[in-house]
């Protein structure tokens, strides 16, 4: 079993924003990575049709017999976890409650702010999640559709992008939180523009990094570290791979090559 | 013939300002609207995924017996158009040609910009469409993979579009354009704040005007004018239509409602 692939998927390239971490984290690991490109994004579609395209990549990648499922996609994570987990028998980690545990243990003044897309923010998922840990801390949630085509674009620093986050922001820094969960994958690249407007006073806490931790304390519990050489990395694609590979190219700071493209709604 | 419907579709909710000048210029005919939104967008997906969706999309209207085909979509004009017109044998009505025909009438100094989705600008199909009515004519693109998600945040007036759209009209404006297609059925919306970035020297073409106008010609044509009272408009969406009916009712200016869930993908 600790030889097995660990499975990632994402709506698209958002994801590799969880996977870089795990690499980072777990060198040793090898990982599958599915992109539904030819469906993204997921952030504004319905509950029912999320759940339908997150059964299809999971069983892309239990078919390829990977030891763990890592669904790095705020919106999967929101509405189909427990179908996921019900579907499939192995460990099955998202990226909610990894991000919900840190903010909780990070605010000091109970008041943390949640943005994410349209659908993460009205799955209300993070706030249950915090809740169950918490249910003293307040939420604040807002929903930034424009982060991922702005992350996309190569603007997160651009002005553009300052102004967007001025205006996605203002109504949670009146509400003084003292923490941020960037609830979605692509935020990650945005830290910078969002640590300039939100000032010294706030903590970002990146779902990316919870959840590569979360992974890697999962492994552990089941004995699955794989240990020896770092482990090699396939990627997957259900559209033509050309923009993944520029686009998710810069999401990881190196060029991807070797893309490969699937179909998931033929099976 | 005449009686029956004339089939719309788009990835979304943009088709809707098509559909809008469609109803406008002809209130007999009867319109069956069908938006891909469990797929949306098609903007950044790649042709051969493109054209999948195209045809299933048109089977979908020609099944319920429609007169005409409008492809109310400018990334599935520019990639489907030809597989489309093999395929069926009806009138098939893409929105390129018309804004085409157009931008080379309205055109003095022979210098047009085209503003589009990534898959359009990249497809060439708004060059290869003018340049076979006057060679001469220079063409400037530009992709505005900001200005869909803007419009349909409601942000077509905002601050950030303004700064999105001179970001964008920069190169566009130095090369002196007199004439600007809006190659995106979204874009109509940001017209106010094209129009003020743009100035005065700058003539925009809204595709969805030409392509209504086309439409009207082509019912003239065959004979298949429908007349007598306002005709029935139904809406079909492949994902649930909460969305569709808030989003699209701002588009048409009017609320949308009675809109059916239907799947492409699994027939």
């Amino acid at each position: 079993m600790p030889e097995r692939a660990i499975g990632v998927f994402d709506s698209g390239v958002g994801g590799l924003t969880v996977f870089k971490e795990i690499t980072r984290l777990l060198p040793a690991e090898e990982l599958i990575y599915l992109g539904d490109t030819a469906r993204v994004p997921y952030g504004t579609k319905s509950p029912p049709t999320v759940v339908r395209y997150a059964l299809e990549a999971a069983s892309f990648l239990t078919e390829r017999g990977v030891k763990m499922l890592v669904v790095a996609c705020n919106t999967a994570s929101s509405f189909a976890l427990l179908d996921l987990k019900e579907r499939f028998s192995l460990p099955v980690i998202g990226v909610i409650e990894p991000g919900a545990r840190r903010a909780a243990a990070l605010t000091r003044n109970k008041r943390v702010g949640v943005i994410g897309t349209e659908g993460t923010v009205k799955s209300g998922a993070y706030t249950r999640a915090i809740h169950a840990l918490n249910p003293d801390i307040e939420i604040f949630s807002a929903p930034c559709p424009l982060f991922v085509p702005l992350a996309e674009e190569g603007w997160a620093d651009h002005e553009v992008a300052h102004l967007a986050a001025r205006e996605y922001l203002a109504p949670l820094l009146e509400q003084r939180i003292d923490t941020l969960v960037l609830g979605c994958t692509h935020y990650p690249l945005l830290k910078k523009t969002l640590r300039s407007v939100l000032g010294e006073g706030v903590q970002l806490v990146d779902s990316a990094e919870e959840t590569a931790r979360v992974v890697s304390a999962s492994l552990g519990e089941h004995g699955h570290f794989r240990s020896g050489l770092p482990g090699a990395h396939r990627f997957f694609v259900t559209d033509v791979p050309t923009r993944f590979e520029r686009v998710g190219g810069a999401f990881i700071g190196t060029p991807l090559g070797g893309v490969e493209q699937v179909e998931l709604d033929k099976s």
